[in-house]
């Protein structure tokens, strides 16, 4: 499937719903599970989509866009959640990232992205160079890549729990 | 993390409104799309999973329940969604989907479960015995599993668009 922004869009605008749908009000058992050390729970995801928020895409997009003479990407803090986090509830963050997603969701809207301006370049710090039209598709991929992992973070807190049906569950062992 | 019902009915009756939120009007591109022959894209999962709430979960927890002569759990057809979902819309399935989540929902609070009851055996085709307890834990797990499938199918579509981003979304590859 090749890129298309408004099917991507369709994607991205439907993130925080989804997220809302599918964790507000849950028992923290379930949003503070990981898959063990060094993993994320669901509540550490949803604070690595706002840093992506504030810091990566947009910003990126916008470096793309200008076309300067510096169009090299800040490296993005994959971990900068963890302070950022600290002290908040999920329903906090929740709200926050469908804020910041709306917003930069009319500034995407606002910008009439052309086919001609998604083969525009920008530099990624370990790829070298890279399309706008890469970048946004990557946002969408990355959103959807997060549920899923969020879903399967999920899904394995019953690893035991479901004795024999394990057999014929393979997010248990993915 | 052990089975409790009220976390298990938390999830279980957050999946239509995912599912709605995910999906809801989005473009066939996203919604029919696969991982390749012989499997399946988000319209055939929400069929699938209508199929469960008709035949499989609320029927064998009853059964369970009831601890009568016959307690050997009825086949699930996998493949049924193929017959039952043709010539319907994705807005039907979802409406259909959450509609008979919902009376289950209902069933299954009105039924008061007891710790004791949790305990209780059916018999399963291929594995023997099993518990209520091991049957609700598949039920919310089997939810979470396909809500992961859903959206990894729809990020592969971006597997070539994304370039070499693919390198950081472990979610294209498996």
């Amino acid at each position: 499937m090749n890129f298309d922004l408004a099917e991507g869009l369709a994607v991205l605008a439907r993130t925080p719903g989804t997220l809302h749908a599918l964790l507000s009000g849950l028992p923290a058992a379930w949003t503070e599970a990981t898959e063990g050390p060094e993993t994320w729970s669901p509540f550490d995801v949803v604070g690595h989509l706002i840093h992506g928020e504030h810091t990566d895409w947009i910003a990126r997009a916008r470096l793309i866009l200008d076309q300067g003479p510096q169009r090299r990407f800040t490296p993005f803090d994959r971990f900068a959640q963890f302070e950022e986090s600290r002290g908040k509830s999920l329903a906090e963050l929740l709200g926050t990232f469908a804020r910041l997603r709306a917003e930069n969701m009319t500034l995407l809207r606002g910008w009439h992205v052309t086919e001609a301006q998604l083969n525009l370049e920008g530099e990624h710090p370990a790829f070298g160079p890279v399309t706008l039209r890469e970048l946004l598709s990557t946002w969408v991929a990355h959103d959807l890549g997060h549920i899923a992992q969020i879903s399967r973070v999920m899904a394995k807190q019953y690893r035991e729990a479901v004795g024999p049906w394990r057999a014929y569950l393979p997010v248990m062992d993915r």
